[in-house]
């Protein structure tokens, strides 16, 4: 019953009903913990053989580094997320995880993987919802750069850091708390540092959104939700699908 | 020993060396053929109960479309890529999917999905490697827009395209038949048609590459590799890792 409380266990339980194999399973892929400290490299682009983690605690980042120096970061990473599951799938990792804050995780090599899903069919195809949530999120963040303008993609972002973070427990319709800085914000959304201090600000002064302190507080999320044109349809997250 | 010939199994092939047993689930997935028409729309974003495909012939595209009519399209599918894989694990589907030319394709469903997986677990690791090969396709075209100039991500998506087509026998150094046009090019890139029309001459120009007559030729691989920094190891793709 404990692993009920594993915030991979609780995601996941958005998607499948999980029998008690299933679970038994799951923990057992829980079974490496390790603690990593604030700016500690998991994984580099290029690195072979690199492990995989389930963060249970704390916050990490993906990104990738361009040959002139300039940094795209792909997605943050909170409790329940898999890092770099894509880095035991393929021959060499193909981007670097940072993690934000201290963290704790554990770590998942490819065979585990392999016998995850041998004992647990169920859990491969909520391995692979998991995984095509991340891909989700990804696309998100495309159109963001792509199509969204500065205001809008910011809201958007907040908004969707809001809704995992509420499905893992950690963030409700009133904000949730966030170790971003200004230069994380600036890379995953495109802009310049100045550019993300203006934009937040407009959006505090417009009553829709104040970041401060480590903590994000949506002062009007309906108004907020129109806006970004928010929906959280992508995320697939409203209760099991699959029982 | 025919499946052999099919593109996804050709591309399963490149991750896992697959066992009589799993080629003879991977035939079974094949068996609901569809064809389709250029144009036709399989995949509506927001559409729940979805089916995936898998594609043997032609070319399809996955987009979506903003308020304000803008479209960002994700990415372009080849023969054997899944279409829709997200659709079918989704409660409704996060994106849209439309065929660019006739195609040839077999239905998916859910639990076509779930039975595959319980019969070969090893299969349900090679389409989560697929499935996380898509996703490291969409961080390329993420990093394009974000932080690579107009040429550069030209020039890498058009080495992308030509490194997924030569791996399920559709293109090579020399080139391949490209039946996108500029305005696909642009919806993809972030550019207006103008500026794709004004790259691509440029690209030609410098003898680097020329996309023509619906086919890409590349004058000069190597230098166009180095003006895009392609490294083409977000696609894993050389030759089975797990025996």
């Amino acid at each position: 019953m404990l692993m009920l409380q594993s915030p991979l266990t609780r995601k996941l339980a958005a998607y499948v009903a999980l029998s008690g194999a299933d679970l038994e399973t799951l923990a057992r892929l829980h079974r490496r913990r390790r603690s990593f400290q604030s700016g500690h490299e998991l994984i580099h682009e290029g690195q072979g053989r690199a492990s995989a983690f389930i963060l249970s605690e704390g916050w990490a980042y993906s990104y990738k580094l361009l040959p002139d120096g300039g940094r795209q970061i792909v997605d943050f990473h909170i409790p329940g997320d898999f890092l770099g599951l894509r880095s035991i799938l393929f021959r060499t990792a193909d981007h670097s995880i940072e993690a934000i804050t201290r963290i704790e995780a554990t770590e998942v090599l490819a065979p585990d993987i392999l016998d995850a899903f041998a004992e647990a069919p169920r859990l491969a195809t909520a391995v692979l919802w998991a995984a095509s949530r991340d891909e989700a999120v990804v696309v998100e963040h495309l159109v963001n750069v792509g199509r969204r303008s500065a205001e809008e993609r910011m809201a958007h972002f907040l908004l969707e850091l809001g809704a995992r973070l509420a499905l893992v427990g950690a963030g409700d319709r009133t904000g949730f708390d966030c170790p971003l800085t200004q230069y994380h914000l600036a890379d995953a959304l495109g802009l310049s540092a100045v550019h993300v201090n203006r934009v937040l600000r407009h959006l505090r002064e417009e009553g829709l959104v104040t970041f401060r302190n480590g903590r994000v507080d949506f002062d009007d999320f309906d108004r907020l939700k129109k806006v970004a044109a928010f929906d959280t349809g992508y995320l697939d997250q409203d209760g099991p699908l699959l029982r």
